[in-house]
């Protein structure tokens, strides 16, 4: 990993028209989230999801590079005609899209030079000069241009190899998180947690979500910030609440 | 319902920390999107994922309000601090932002007078001359402003509201859709579908989705289009090319 630097962020843009017509439940955006966040100290400020339209496409990269530290893409980098994001990201960019020496000598070893065929090596095109993240479990790597970074669609692959994007990234400040559950419903919590997120505006942020579990009704108030002391300090605000609200606590 | 309309388009606006902290698994999307294109053949081109913040909010709901037929808008209509969405849809239309006596009296009724508290009268604080969609589960509506529908976040609750949105909507041309699964991989097929979408373009819509199931490797050919006839048009040459390549079916 690169040097840590304050405050880095990163946009998701998931290309793909089978999220977007409901056919597939999307697992990506959780997955890449939760990583950048509690791995990176990298912060999600923006997800989208676009379909596989070359021009579509073009116009999110652009206008998303420009806007975030990087762009997290995932979906588009298979065999099939459907599969732009490597052609669309050269376009972007102005770059060339051509073949990549190192991945295309890297699916021709996984596939064999005898079945090495049209389509396996179309996934060696990439926009000129990318960098690769390998995959350690189907072959076709991932790809870094400029500031983003291209992914595999299919979870379990993209999974495999998030740890492999680790040393292209600066890393920002440890995001700490804590949760307390409750027996109790949002609105009867509601101006207390107001106050509390009124006292430590800037430093902590506070959320509030409601959750039905075993027939049981109850409340999630999850805490976010850089500094434990603060995190702390948010917590005995919240027993005070419930101490002085009489409100029984959830073990989930 | 209203009257049937061409092509019509529909945003989704995920509005929620919790998300983009990975935190919580997002399931609107794929629900929404399966309903609007299935039950009113209303396509979704794009979806936002954004933080509760009330400036994101509103610059985002002025973008896309203008852009699609509607924008559906799931999070932040509940009672805590961090539910902003309906201030911020009043203020991105420019209205003013106050008690909507029909949702007053719902949740008055709701809640019984004695504990109806600041927390819970906030939930009817909507952007002014917005219709309500009626919840049949928790109480709190959600509410039509000009062409933004806004949902709760909680899917469970969202998904018992969803069929009340339906009278406030121009239907377009209902989606058929054909899927072929293949004990196959997709390099294997990506000519030959390159080829079969040229030949239908415009018509029919075909994507190719690996799967790994029991062990098992596959691909789903999914086909959407408009015409049935086009649709079987692409199931014959499907199966010209499964033929001839010597591919098997594989039945999920």
């Amino acid at each position: 990993m690169l040097k840590k630097n304050k405050k880095i962020n990163a946009a998701i843009l998931i290309i793909g028209n089978e999220i977007l017509s409901g056919r597939t439940q999307d697992k990506n955006v959780a997955f890449i989230c939760n990583w950048l966040n509690s791995k990176c100290g990298i912060s999600v400020p923006e997800v989208r999801i676009i379909p596989d339209v070359e021009k579509i496409i073009i116009k999110n990269i652009k206008l998303l590079s420009k806007k975030f530290n990087y762009v997290f893409t995932t979906g588009g980098i298979g065999p099939t005609h459907d599969d732009i994001t490597a052609q669309s990201i050269a376009k972007a960019f102005g770059l060339n899209y051509e073949y990549h020496k190192e991945a295309y000598k890297i699916l021709e070893k996984y596939y064999g030079k005898k079945n090495f065929n049209d389509g396996r090596k179309k996934m060696s095109k990439l926009p000129k000069n990318c960098k690769l993240i390998y995959n350690p479990s189907s072959g076709a790597p991932g790809f870094i241009t400029k500031n983003v970074i291209s992914l595999p669609g299919v979870p379990s692959i993209l999974n495999s190899m998030i740890e492999n994007c680790k040393k292209f990234l600066k890393t920002g400040l440890k995001v700490f998180s804590t949760t307390t559950n409750l027996f109790t419903v949002e609105s009867n919590i509601s101006k207390d947690l107001g106050d509390i997120q009124k006292k430590f505006i800037k430093k902590v942020d506070i959320g509030s979500y409601p959750f039905f579990r075993l027939g049981k009704v109850g409340v999630s108030i999850v805490s976010r910030s850089n500094s434990k002391k603060s995190l702390m300090q948010v917590d005995k605000d919240l027993k005070k609440m419930i101490q002085y609200k009489k409100i029984k606590k959830f073990k989930l």
